[in-house]
């Protein structure tokens, strides 16, 4: 655990503005609600001015709108939350698992392991496979052969790189395995999460570029592309040679069925199945709203006949020559 | 594998009463239809009757209600299912693995272990974590460091406790990894199910109470809470900073948004995404009911235009003077 | 890597007709965009007649319907998927992991291990197992005690085969767990995903049979039955005794409840969950189709209400002497 810092040292390092005393020294970053002597919080919203009111944190990042809030110690930056981030990368270098190659770990010969990476307890490494400067594999990953994760990278425990995609052949009532003799290229500065699979391609390669974060659980086919700095939630199934933008972001649960083009800056809800593919930057939903279960049952019941419900609607317009059909926003 | 009993020592262990002969040997449990002799099946309702009438079974547990509907040798009881999940305790007592710490496992120094624990081969513990009396890491099960794991857990193969939460800022285009430095707390007599996946927390801790039981494949986010003696099926994803009360159920690939609070005695159905807290005890459920495909499609295409076609009966309704709209339940 | 081959060689072996060079050499697969030198393609409809017109592969297994397409070296036959499957086998013998126990492996004294079997590191293989000949586990899958495996099988890195189902009787507030005291069967020519777990039954066997097709992050409950040659695409949960049959398919993230039966040429789609018994061949769907998050948000609304809109619908009707109730199809 690094020393302890002044507020003044802090600023110097990250930039923004101390308010109050400079020399307040901090060690750690907490929550407003728990944080205390030698801590600091951060307010991203006004929202929380009573929690900012009650605090005990030695000191606080904050927006220039809300500084005025509070008399503590505090930084004034504009995005208090990245910049709190970045504090707390500076108070917690990544410790839980040192540099270098666990004893335990079995690692094929030829795979090219960059600087400072630290393969943890019980990963297994394939030939031909390389793992670049930085990267952190924690326990139990697996890295099928001939696959390449780039530097600075951190995969969670469990995490499964590189595992034939599924490929078969229907013939005479039978499924014939088609060969996947792609691999899976893991750009720079991914996040890969616990127990996540990530299928190699079946000719040419599975691709997850720079800056990507896929958390827990995650399912993604072969031969799908994933943009830079898109970040995907826990438990998201993205079926086989999907095409997906940059800078998308995907709620937990999410699928995303196989073939389809997703553009950059799309935003996908949680629980939402994605049919077709999206040419439209924009936000995307559809889940169905839960409600108590009886209530539920009653209106999900005439879900199955809708087409005939909307049939009807039409015939009692018909028979109303007066009647105009209502228009809605316009 | 412990030896017989007669059904008379069985109930004078776990109560109930004996019908029939008391000296009839129970060697195991069985279901009605595949029991044989020396085995004891249990029956949950009279609508099984019919197959009561065909076991075999040497004895079998039932209730007050039921006792007539056989002449076997019989425990009578009031909660015959529960009763039978004791004597199965009794004649099958843990035995896929033995107490101790497999030779192949990865026991960082330092980590605090009950007695009579027992650790899986393969399994990762981290520094500073702590595994409760009696309990039960079957193979490849990772804590990370500073996790801790109650009395008489399960942990079946392939779980991972303590990842590091998804947390990111995004910050010009890119995201900024938040140290996670909260850990995972898991109370007395907790099941957790193979390749399920429990985050640390960001500031403080995931916390599972004494008593929950977490099916295979789930994802708990980063500080979420899940109350005391709540049961959770398979491939459910609970996001962050969900508050979960006690004593309540989730059905298989239910989900549950970040940051929502669920009370008490809550019971969520099957595939039910919540998106808003729940406050009141009850049963809640949201999914859409599937149909043959193509009577499906021709249905769910009106979904997109169910407040247009709302609308059109609103003008419908006002087009008719006389029509009052129509009320149900009152 | 077997050596070349030429289009007649692969066609005195595999069948077909090759028109065009038969002395043509082939030394891999590809797709018709990135094939080149040495390479065979395939086309499966005509429909990608353009990329056929581009293509630069060395030869094309295509159908005696799109065979003048094309002036280049080709095999014509009925099925050029299923064939292609073939080639690539021959070119692409699975070659990721040698057979053998990997020493990392831990496997029970007493398991039965087939011929040529090959068991990568970290795998743990319970007492009283048994893998059959030709079969490949790769890394870290963990087999527990008295679970078989058939021949010809792969199972995928982090798969958990037999772990105990969910099983917990409630009394008196409390779970009480019900030893689960089946196991698993998995027949000949089952291929298993990367992190799929598969429970072990309570009474009597959970079953797959031969051919089945399990993608990755698959749940299968306890008793649950999958039929023969039944393919089950990614993140799929199916609760326990579940009884599937032969030649069916499931959609990714499908789901299927607890004690249903589903007929033989069941095709379920993505995202549907199966709520109740399917006792007629076909194909079947059930998701809430996305939408823009805003036109979603408007439309889904109503869904609360449906009920009352029905009953509206039929008061205004019933005002309506004239009105007959609007018919579709017949």
């Amino acid at each position: 655990m690094p020393g302890p810092l002044t507020l003044g040292e802090i600023a110097s390092r990250l930039g923004g503005r101390v308010a109050g005393d400079e020399r307040t020294l901090i060690r750690q970053v907490g929550s407003l609600e728990h944080a205390g002597a030698g801590e600091i919080a951060f307010l991203t919203s006004a929202k929380h001015r009573a929690k900012l009111a009650a605090t005990q944190a030695a000191a606080v990042i904050l927006s220039a709108e809300t500084e005025k809030l509070t008399a503590r110690p505090r930084i004034v930056c504009d995005d208090p939350y990245a910049y709190y981030a970045r504090v707390s990368q500076i108070f917690n270098p990544r410790t839980l698992q040192e540099p270098g190659v666990h004893p335990s770990a079995v690692v094929a010969p030829g795979v090219r392991l960059g600087e400072r990476v630290s393969i943890g307890a019980g990963c297994v490494v394939g030939e031909g496979a390389s793992i670049g400067d930085d990267s952190c594999l924690y326990p139990r990953v697996v890295v099928y052969p001939g696959c390449s994760i780039g530097a600075r990278c951190i995969v969670q425990a469990g995490a499964v790189i590189g595992a034939d995609g599924f490929g078969n052949a229907r013939h005479e009532g039978r499924w014939i395995k088609i060969p996947q003799i792609g691999s899976v290229r893991i750009g720079d500065d991914v996040e890969i999460g616990a127990n996540t699979t990530i299928d190699r391609g079946h000719l040419g390669d599975t691709v997850i570029e720079e800056g990507a974060r896929l958390d827990n659980q995650i399912q993604v086919g072969h031969n799908t592309r994933i943009g830079a700095h898109t970040a995907i939630a826990g438990c998201v199934g993205i079926a086989g040679s999907a095409d997906i933008g940059r800078n998308c972001t995907f709620g937990g649960a999410a699928m995303v069925l196989g073939h389809l083009k997703i553009v950059d800056e799309v935003h996908v809800g949680a629980g939402t199945m994605i049919s077709r593919s999206i040419l439209k930057p924009g936000s995307y939903t559809g889940f169905f709203p839960f409600d108590d279960s009886k209530a539920w049952a009653r209106n999900a019941v005439h879900l199955r006949h809708l087409d005939d419900l909307t049939d009807r609607i039409r015939t009692l317009e018909k028979k109303k020559p007066k009647a105009k059909r209502g228009k809605k926003h316009g």
